[in-house]
């Protein structure tokens, strides 16, 4: 019995029950990431929630394809729940390229899915912002997406020192495997080396190099490629520069990302601290939106996702930044709880509920008779930044701040101005 | 060739792709109720996208069961996409049920699927504010929810001329099966045929009720009961009153709902125009919660859905409720659009920029450079409400209002004041 109530009132494991405290999280991260996109003149979009199979095909890479959530739908199509929103917003380009000037500037916050093993900053879902700049391969470009990217972990109070931008450019690994006379159509298996380095063990990494006839002693010597090297690098550090970003960014030749479509610049935030762990990342796609339409569009692309969970464990764990949420979303409680202390005008304080949600303000009353004591524990409970008692005394309403305890008595026709002016 | 390109770019038949003026839409009708809904005190929460099979096996009803996006995930699981709020809120409150005050008053917002024949409002992705209040089965909250879900429609300029709520109660249609002797284990199916009315032949309806030994006589004659012979009709009416929503309510007893959970109150808002359409529903399941958590909690509750599909096309029907959403949404337009006059200037112009953006104000420029007069089309194109135009005058701006063409020139320091008050 006890068995069979549990696996009824479980979520599945990797998913998420948003609680009102969780979904206040959520709210905020996404709030904040959705204003600060658009002040840097980037405009939402969104794609399905299920996507062809097909879609993923190309160029998501091995990795992503083993974690699909994949089946085959009533109308027998093979679909998927979308694992990432790149091949999406390639193929939103790609059918409508003509009606959208360049540079196409998007963002989208979705949820995705990817089925991993569940552990702490990784979820079977989760939310991503994904910012995409598209026909336009300039400096300046990149300069700009790294700068939101950055902004976008601002905006929640974090700062130089909690988190670096760390850029790296697979033409480099490219031109590093011609040197050494490694066959192109072996670079996937290469950077998948290069992605685990430092975190698998040194003699399984020489052995996999082996078989790509090279050895640790020159990636190593090759990762200590001066910053001067990575191509564009003087023009990329102007634009940083210009935008007073510079401080945050260092070239790390051991970032490649694990998808396949990228091409040339790829970046990884990364928290500073203990934790050591990516916060986004992103890169150059230049050819993907010409993979996805069959060589009908070519244009370059750039861009980058941040996760919620990864990034939720960060702000609660620093002092100021988790001081900062709190007090940002405290301010969501609600304006007024109305005080019924008579019933006799249960009437005129419904219809006052009625004209001051009317009027854009958040107000709550008991539905049933209770008592003048009981209502304000349920006031303070609630979050009420104001009680308004109603009582014999209407038209006139004891107006009680429930945070600083002061009191006034205003007429109910001048409610709405008190309670818009007050704070 | 082609065909090839064509399914490559093309999205899943019944989802919807947003681009930005789609995204801007949902965003614009999210908002508002999202706003509504908490000036109603009613707090939002969110479930996982993906939940066990089981969870919508028991009360679901055959309809939904046909339509589920199930199948077996990697981890051998038997799943499905949500085709439903209900159970989700059902099984969140049953978990953690002593933890909120009652009664609870919740929210949300989001995607659901079911597989059906995508035509004119209904997709197989769409989303739904569902809103529900649990632990009070009083009139008072029934009318709260109900008023609650009017104002869902009249924060977009939908008035008492525009839609209806139509008000039954599915205990009248079990004391009509009892008086002539229907056995209660068959009230699904006829529900299934009230449902039906008017929508299905009158000979094939006669025919299923004849299985029931009923006749269509004794139906119409049973729907012409008098309002007040609904269960606390009176009541519910004070209720509507103080609200101010007695004009949008009406009896209508052939509103039964599709879903087996429902007892008691049940209701549709529907369209009065030519389309009659259902843009709503709701009412009380009062035994779900007991059903869910295989009776280790019992408590009451109600609850509704709006969906976003066919708001959206009711609101761009109308003339006043398109011309109130163009007017909203063309508030989010960029705040200023920076023309680079002199390209020796471009630093102090990005420099500019992003202490714009930090200040909250949505600010974009030219990657490159360009013609002054491109840079303007771009400005007017990209919907900008000024130009702030920086050359060789810098530190001087000047601020070309787009709308009424009216100029000003203002130092860079003073442009975060300018541009927070003018509109």
């Amino acid at each position: 019995m006890l068995a069979v109530l549990q696996m009824e009132l479980q979520r599945l494991p990797g998913f998420r029950d948003f609680y009102p405290e969780d979904r206040a999280w959520l709210n905020y991260i996404v709030e904040y990431w959705r204003t600060t996109a658009a002040n840097f003149g980037f405009a939402e979009y969104d794609g399905p929630t299920l996507e062809s199979t097909d879609l993923y095909k190309k160029k998501s890479g091995e990795e992503l394809k083993s974690q699909l959530f994949r089946f085959v739908d009533q109308g027998g199509r093979d679909v998927c729940l979308r694992p990432e929103m790149t091949p999406t917003v390639a193929r939103l380009v790609a059918a409508r390229e003509r009606d959208f000037k360049k540079p196409i500037k998007w963002f989208s916050i979705s949820p995705f899915f990817r089925f991993e093993k569940p552990q702490k900053g990784r979820l079977r879902e989760f939310y991503q912002i994904n910012c995409d700049l598209i026909g336009d391969n300039s400096p300046a470009a990149d300069a700009e997406l790294i700068s939101l990217a950055i902004h976008l972990l601002r905006c929640f109070g974090l700062t130089e020192r909690d988190f670096s931008v760390r850029l790296s450019n697979r033409n480099l690994w490219s031109e590093f495997l011609k040197r050494h006379d490694v066959p192109v159509d072996r670079i996937a298996e290469f950077l998948s080396v290069i992605d685990k380095l430092g975190r698998e063990e040194e003699s399984r990494l020489a052995e996999k190099l082996a078989a790509l006839k090279l050895t640790l002693e020159q990636i190593h010597s090759f990762l200590a490629t001066p910053p001067d090297q990575l191509p564009g690098f003087e023009d990329l550090l102007r634009e940083f520069r210009w935008r007073g970003i510079e401080g945050f960014c260092e070239l790390d030749l051991t970032i490649v990302r694990g998808l396949d479509y990228y091409s040339g610049l790829v970046f990884e935030l990364f928290d500073r601290g203990q934790e050591n762990r990516a916060i986004a990342g992103g890169g150059r796609y230049d050819k993907l939106i010409e993979v996805i339409s069959d060589g009908s569009v070519d244009l370059p692309a750039a861009g980058f996702a941040i996760g919620d969970v990864v990034l939720r464990n960060f702000l609660e764990e620093l002092p100021y930044t988790r001081a900062l949420a709190a007090e940002r979303m405290g301010k969501r409680a609600l304006r007024g709880y109305i005080v019924i202390a008579s019933e006799t005008r249960r009437p005129e304080a419904i219809k006052l509920a009625t004209r001051l949600r009317a009027a854009g303000l958040s107000i709550d009353f008991p539905l049933e008779a209770a008592k003048v004591a009981k209502q304000f524990q349920t006031a303070e409970s609630l979050g009420a930044q104001y009680a308004l008692v109603v009582g014999q005394e209407w038209p006139q309403i004891r107006l009680k701040n429930l945070s600083t305890r002061g009191e006034s008595v205003v007429l109910e026709t001048d409610l709405e101005t008190n309670l818009k002016l007050e704070n």
